[in-house]
Parts: structure tokens; C-alpha cells; sequence
């Protein structure tokens, strides 16, 4: 039997990825083009689909491809559209799957956010193979997050659920990216601990090397290595943004009781610097009935090719759903 | 065809209800026993049986009865248990499924905890007939909570999911039942919104007439007449517990995306008082992919029968899946 794959897209606010991938998770092919050159979605959906023919004509010819998944932020998966995404140049909504449905006679074509396709990356060949119940956070430059419940995605009645990025920890906190206040996001994501940092080189006296740094130079690369030397701003920051989730997550737990959440991103790279708080945190804030059940894990996709992989997991998702 | 019936049991703190009710939701006969007579709980389960007899006997021999549900708190949907529930008299795990199936042939036998059966309720008679995604939220002496997602109910990997009344608005805040801190539940069940005005007489100066009633004395009845009469401490006591639980709905479409969050109990009786902060401030704190879209509903279960209604509904529901 010929080895079946999906292809996989994962269009980002810089540069769109895309791969072909088997059913193992192997990627037999890659290809990337830039998505910010191309204000214009038409022009961007044509170079999008050269790059497509190229992974069909190359290695494609040799296997059956059965879909095309996409990754995108605010992508919907019931319309196939992106919607008013504030990180791309495209305005309004755009219709991937429709365009793609008009050059592409595949049983298989899907789109969904970028954090519901990491989910999906998850179950398909990463930790989660065989959970019903779970949650992946990714911690990038957002916070995204994908839910999966009776080892279904979550998507909602409009098919944008799973924002928990954006609940709110403190209605009069941090100015949020998307206009509102105090949202989980402007605590965690990579831009958040650095803000935590500089809320803590006000508040506190202890010597750091992070005094010598401005805002804008701070990475959260920086942090982390500050916080391994036993820096004591960078340390209380770690503490700090894993209380804030720990306490995000318990509230989580409390709406879906999943068996585990996974960690994803940046942040999530950190190890112990992180899970060690959140985890602390979590069960701290956690109702008696849920503590001590639920698993804090790092996701076991691989980083670089996570978006590709999700995206691809996509159509197996879809597959596996038609075959029942 | 004889008329198919299911009966319903609630058990409750002090009393358990139960009935009789055909597939539209009238209830044929209904029964009572006291739950607080009875610490040991193969006694209870004993005078539950004959009380189940009683309404078997009578109506029910003209009838199909298709199987029995329970809505109990603490309630596990998979173990069909009462687990260490804090308002019961029985300690530890009472297997309720298990020694009704030893007295009883039916088909299906079925318990959950009483916020995800007022949520079935909704889905078979009241006002979530054909909604897909929708959340229940209970205000009475706690506050409970029903999700559904994708048209069954959310019970995650233990059963136990759907405990918004425990999601944290304030980790210093208020004491719970619970033994933690500023659960939803200390700000908006009954007992919430009287702590709230015994706040709100500290902190503000106005006359009201709620500065007469003690703490014991004071009931969430005497703050709704109150508050229709213009009294300025009840009216905000109103605007403070809407605010509260706007934001924590915001959170909770966050994760899940319903088409409706349907208010249920003593609170949603107190009908525009409620229902327009709440609303407001939902709103408010709402991601704007999600603004303008959620209907914010009251139950259309009749008050005194949600219970029966909702643990009868449990069978339908299983009945329905089952001819899938």
C-alpha cells in the first residue's frame, strides 16, 4: 500500500510553513514562504498554492495525500475562514479552505487556530495519544490554548472556543493586545514576564543583572538565563507568572476536568523554572475533588516542526472521525 | 403505544424529591422522603426503594418506565456515586447506581451531580431544546454549573467537570465552603449577595432599610424587595454580584463558546435586577470575537419541579444515545 500523508500549513505572521507529513509524524518534505509580502490575501492564497504544487509534485507523487490541514490564528474551523486576525496583514475574512477547496480535489481540507492544532499535534503524535480529556497551552508571544473533551476539539458554537489566553485575571490589570484589561496572556506569554520583570525591578531592592538591561533589549531568553544563576528578580518573575497560570489553570480544571494539560512555547521551554510554580500554584488553587489528578506536562512535539505536525494532525483527526 | 415514562429523583439536603414524568415533562405522580432522617445510608437507600415502589405501583403500571435518574450533589456521572458530599449526612462514597440496579431491571439507571441534570433538564424540556453548546448556571444556597459542548454534557476524565461556582474571582477574597478563597460561590449564591450588602452597609453612607436586618436575619428575598423599592445599598448589591458574575461568564464562553448561558434559581428569579448587570458586564469583560453573541437566558424549568424534571431528563437523554 502506497504511505498515506497529509499536508500540513501552519501560516504565520511572518513566514507560512508547510510539510508533508505521514501518519508516524515524519516530515518528508518542507517548504516556506513569506506571508507579510502579501497584503493582498489572492496573492498570497497563489504563491500559497505554488508552494503546495510543489510539495505534491516532489515528494507527494509517491504517497497518497489525504488533506490538507491549516494552522492560523483566528482561524475558524466551521467557516474555513481567518477572521480578523490582528497579527496578519490580511484584513476582514479570508476564505482559505474555500480557495483551496477550487485547486484541490482532496477528501480533506480543515483549518482551525493555531493553539487547536497544536492540541490536535498532541493527540495525534505527541503526549496525549489515547487521552479524552485534556488542555495544551501554548506560550509564545500569546497565550493560545486548544481544549479537548470526550476526545473532541472544543470549537464552540463559532467555532472560535478555547481562549482561555484572554480570561482575565485582574479586570484593572495589564492592557491586553486585545483592547480589554488584565488578561491572562499579558502575564504570561514571553512579553509578559518581561513585564513582570520590570514590575519587580520597581517593587523589590535586591541586586540583578537585569538592572543593566532596558525594556526593550530584555528577552525572555534573558530571564531565564538571569533566573538559573539564581537571580532573585528573575526567580520571583518564574514564581509570579506560574502562580498567575496555576491559578488560570485551576479555574480551567474546574470547567472541563481534564486529565492533563500540556505546555507548550517558549516559556514552556524554561522546564522546571516554570512547571514548578504552575504545578505548585495549580493545585493550591485547585477544589479539593480535582487536586492531585491532574498531570502538568510539557508537550512531546517537537518545537521546531510543532506547527507543521499540528497542522497535519488536522486531517487525521478528520480522517479518524469518518471512518467511525 | 403505552405512554413511556421515567422517573426522577432529587436528592437534596433535606429532602429527596421525586417523580413520575413522561417525555414532555409533566410530571404524572410525585413523592417525598426526608434525606436528613437517614446518616446510614443502605436505611436511606431502603426508604428510597419503597418510595420508588409507591410511584411504580401506582401510575407507573400504566405506563413504560424507561429507567431511572438521580441528580444528587457530589454526583459521579461514570462511578454512579455520591462522593464526600458536604450537605449530605452519608460520609464517603455511596454507590446510589449500583443497589438500585440490584432492586430494579431497567434499561438505564443514571445519576449526576443536580447542576448537570438542571442542564439536561434544559436540553429535553426547557429552553435549550436543540442547542448544541450552552452552560447552566445554578444560583441557589451554592452556586453549581451544567457545560455542554457539542450536544452531551461536559463530565471530564473523572466526572466531575462543570464546577464554575468554584472558579476564583479573588485568590484573597472571601472564604468558601470549600476551604479556599473567593470561589464565584461566596459572591453570587444566595449567602453571596448578603455578604455583599453586609460590605456595602460598611462602606457606603446611604440610608437603606437593609441597616435594620441582622446578618442571620437577612434574606436573599428581603434584598430583591429592597432593591424594587430603590433602596441604594440593595440596588448595588445587585450591580456588585452582576459585575462578579458577568466576569466570570466572560471567562467561562472563553473556554467553551456556548450559544446561551441559561440562570437558573432563587437568584434569576430576581429577573431584570440580575439579569441586565450580569448582561452588562458580561459584555463588558468579553473577548470581542465573542461580543453580541451569547444569549444570556432564564431557565424556562418551572422552580418547584426543575429537580424532578432534570434527573427524569437524564433518562431521556441516555435513551437518546442509545438509538443513535
Amino acid at each position: 500500500m502506497m504511505n498515506e500523508t497529509a499536508i500540513g500549513i501552519d501560516i504565520g505572521g511572518t513566514n507560512t510553513v508547510m510539510g508533508l507529513v505521514d501518519r508516524e509524524g515524519s516530515i518528508l518534505k518542507r517548504h516556506i514562504i513569506p506571508t507579510d509580502t502579501h497584503p493582498d490575501y489572492s496573492i498570497y492564497m497563489n504563491s500559497l498554492c505554488a508552494a503546495i504544487d510543489t510539495l505534491i509534485s516532489k515528494e507527494g507523487s509517491e504517497t497518497s495525500i489525504r488533506g490538507i490541514g491549516v494552522g492560523a490564528p483566528n482561524g475558524n474551523y466551521y467557516n474555513g475562514t481567518i477572521e480578523f486576525a490582528p497579527n496578519l496583514k490580511f484584513k476582514g475574512v479570508v476564505p482559505v479552505v474555500d480557495f483551496l477547496r477550487e485547486r484541490y480535489p482532496m477528501e480533506v481540507i480543515v483549518l482551525t487556530n493555531d493553539a487547536n492544532a497544536a492540541a490536535i499535534g498532541e493527540m495525534i503524535y505527541g503526549g496525549a495519544k489515547g487521552m479524552r480529556d485534556f488542555i495544551m497551552i501554548t506560550l509564545g508571544t500569546g497565550v493560545g490554548s486548544g481544549i479537548v473533551v470526550n476526545g473532541e476539539m472544543v470549537y464552540g458554537h463559532d467555532g472560535f472556543a478555547g481562549e482561555i489566553g484572554h480570561t482575565i485575571v485582574d479586570p484593572k490589570g495589564r492592557k491586553c493586545g486585545c483592547g480589554r484589561r488584565g488578561c491572562l496572556e499579558t502575564y504570561t506569554s514571553a512579553q509578559g514576564i518581561k513585564r513582570t520583570v520590570f514590575e519587580l525591578l520597581a517593587e523589590m531592592t535586591e541586586p540583578s543583572a537585569l538592572r543593566k538591561v532596558s525594556f526593550e533589549n530584555l528577552s525572555a531568553h534573558m530571564i531565564d538565563e538571569a533566573a538559573r544563576s539564581g537571580d532573585p528578580i528573575a526567580l520571583e518573575a518564574f514564581d509570579r507568572t506560574g502562580r498567575v497560570l496555576g491559578l488560570k489553570l485551576a479555574d480551567a480544571v474546574a470547567h472541563t476536568s481534564p486529565s492533563a494539560i500540556f505546555l507548550f512555547g517558549g516559556l514552556a521551554q524554561a522546564g522546571d523554572l516554570i512547571f514548578k510554580p504552575v504545578q505548585h500554584y495549580m493545585e493550591e488553587y485547585m477544589l479539593n475533588i480535582f487536586k492531585n489528578k491532574v498531570k502538568l506536562l510539557p508537550s512531546k512535539l517537537p518545537p521546531g516542526d510543532a506547527a507543521i505536525l499540528g497542522a497535519s494532525a488536522l486531517v487525521w483527526k478528520e480522517v479518524d472521525i469518518s471512518k467511525r
